[in-house]
């Protein structure tokens, strides 16, 4: 049953049709939300249904906007773990904290999510070429995607963009153009290039169906908890699509009578080096102002400004949340205590939940024994030079007995 | 419930007890296989109870060798999508392949099982520190569960092991110690240094655990096709774990009443620069000899001389299977095209399988309708440098208009 009806413009409400290819209000260029028959859905469709189903974001069929499953491109995403960190908790007064564990989709990142649904949708559409601008791992997953539907895909990227993410980007049959810039600088270049070459712009709320993907993280949050909410979810923020589809999430949820208020407080987690959307909402203001200078090793969300800051700034003051800033300084001392207290290894940008968690609890905005999550948006694995690295070289033979720097001192290692 | 009775020696058949450490046979110093009462199982568990059970290896609890829930140690691992290559099986002229994708594991590898299940055991009798050579691979996976367990890690790995590997393993604080050599040279001085030191050796098969891991591959390859087993299954073969595991899982579930003969033919894949278990397989051979002067990109599965290689040969030949060396640059070829034609980055190992099919292929070995399963070991994105890159760099505000090199040429790309 596909219950998908219209696509909404989040800005003025202006109703598109969802039967072709659109990127934005054609009334006020806002960004367009795909919208449900939800009441329809919740007489068909029960919760207890998805018991029996795979476990992929594929579950959600009901509230997904693919007209026919033989447009679904899948690389196996989705249902990924929702893991309890005891050690790492209870060194941040956090007692009942989680992580979402993004880093097992699809080439590593939760963008796998919206590029399975953007890429789905373009194939039904009929679009034969996406283009976009990203800060990387969005390329690398769009590149996959755009691969196993057979479409082709132009990115352009900083040229600092992380070595692993062009390297599959490229891999994967698509074009990609560094530049010397921000993202904010390649949006610019793709928009005019899409234009000119006819290719379908996708660049993050300038199409409307990669949110649908990323929502589903929010309803896999729900049912691992079997349905009971957590006080608060940590979201990295960039461009914001991760907060905008876990709001969309909860905002459905409801309307299907599966979960109730209170809503768990959304936190905007943005880089001291890039932070619009922090400095807006601490401003009270509706929308950010382009930040200047940008600089962080959080690349994934170095977003000066985004197209939907406005979206995220509301699901934040909605849901009683707030924004956070956090140093990168800060942010590797969380990854590397992540890796040693639980064995997570997370992206950079994951790693700054972490510091935020504890901001969060040192200045009382999360209780200590609330269910926090943090949604970690990727695997650490495509960031091999976070930490300097100085190990002891040996030749065949000899005999290991030296304790190397680093490590665990609490057990067991002998003379080490 | 928990069925497992005892340990068995795979060489001479000597019983030995589950119930405290143990590494090889005391009696000839053969691998120790878990052991369970299959027959009670089969009595009071039924495989249509999995359907309610989450999407982890744990599910198949009732063939696991823990004792007590309480010592799980979890990252959240299992139930990798078995994903249809419908464009690489049209080239290669198999009309129903497909890929089991462990990159989507915890730490971007297969030896996630193994370590998960490695670790769980060693917390649970108590251990405190555990050993092992490592390509890199399983050394991540180790360090990564270990930390989650708080147990201590040792680990000595080639100084040419991969940088995404050797950089999770120290963060997660295992002590790493890097070798001019080969994983047969690691593995001397671990031992030597695990008797030194009191470490638990944990070397592959000379624990009896991670292949308990490694078998949930199978029991997944089985459920994911509802129970109807494909013809054959190729598996990247080093240390020869993960075919091990697969042939054991066979004979569970025959012996559970699941799946009945035939079964698929299990075939070895390894790197032509070192290759023992096909020149074993091919001379007829029990055993394999020592491999000198191993060279390869294909490095997880540059091990010289497998302790498990006469349980390979045994698993090959048993299932009608077949033994195939595969070159770098075929290795190389099978990346690049699975990359483009289907999206997804494997490990080089896993690359290797692509040519291998298309060898078996060719010499009449798989049928053209038969299913065949490629079993990928690992994650393309620790690999960055596999493929060469010379993408165009634009400086910002410039246009989008010349065409880098690469990429697909069917589609859309405008000027380009």
């Amino acid at each position: 049953m596909i219950f998908m009806t219209h696509l909404e413009c989040a800005r003025c409400g202006q109703t598109h049709s969802a039967d072709r290819a659109a990127n934005r209000c054609t009334t006020c260029a806002g960004p367009l939300l795909v919208r449900y028959d939800l009441a329809a859905a919740q007489r068909s469709w029960d919760r207890d249904s998805l018991r029996d189903r795979p476990a992929s974001l594929w579950r959600y069929r009901e509230v997904l906007p693919l007209r026919d499953d033989r447009h679904r491109v899948s690389l196996g995403e989705g249902m990924t773990p929702l893991l309890p960190l005891p050690r790492m908790g209870a060194i941040l007064g956090l007692h009942d904290l989680w992580l979402k564990d993004e880093g097992l989709l699809p080439t590593g990142t939760f963008k796998a999510r919206g590029a399975a649904m953007g890429i789905s949708r373009a194939a039904e559409l009929g679009l034969r070429a996406v283009a976009m601008p990203t800060n990387g791992n969005a390329g690398a997953a769009w590149a996959a995607y755009g691969a196993r539907a057979g479409l082709a895909v132009a990115l352009c990227m900083p040229v600092d963009a992380p070595a692993a993410a062009v390297s599959a980007a490229a891999a994967a049959g698509a074009r990609v153009w560094l530049v010397r810039g921000l993202i904010s600088d390649a949006g610019a270049m793709i928009s005019r290039a899409a234009e000119r070459y006819g290719w379908f712009d996708a660049a993050t709320l300038r199409e409307p169906y990669r949110v649908e993907g990323k929502k589903t993280i929010g309803y896999e949050i729900a049912e691992q908890g079997d349905w009971q909410l957590p006080g608060a979810i940590l979201c990295p923020t960039g461009g914001g699509v991760g907060i905008i589809g876990v709001y969309k999430a909860l905002q459905e949820m409801t309307a299907l009578g599966w979960i109730r208020r209170p809503w768990p407080r959304l936190v905007a987690v943005q880089p001291a080096g890039c932070a619009p959307i922090v400095r807006a909402f601490a401003a009270g203001r509706a929308e950010s102002e382009f930040w200047a200078n940008a600089h962080t090793i959080q690349q994934g969300t170095r977003v000066p400004k985004a197209v939907g800051d406005f979206l995220v700034l509301q699901a934040v003051r909605a849901t009683g949340g707030t924004a956070v800033a956090v140093t990168d300084a800060d942010a590797l001392a969380g990854w590397q205590s992540l890796a040693q207290q639980e064995g997570i290894s997370v992206c950079p940008e994951g790693a700054a939940l972490v510091a935020a968690a504890g901001q969060l609890r040192a200045d009382g905005f999360l209780g200590q024994d609330e269910r926090v999550v943090l949604l970690n948006t990727g695997s650490g694995s495509k960031y091999p030079d976070l930490l300097p690295l100085a190990l002891p070289v040996l030749d065949a033979g000899a005999e290991i007995g030296a304790a190397p720097a680093g490590g665990r001192e609490e057990a067991g290692y002998g003379e080490c």
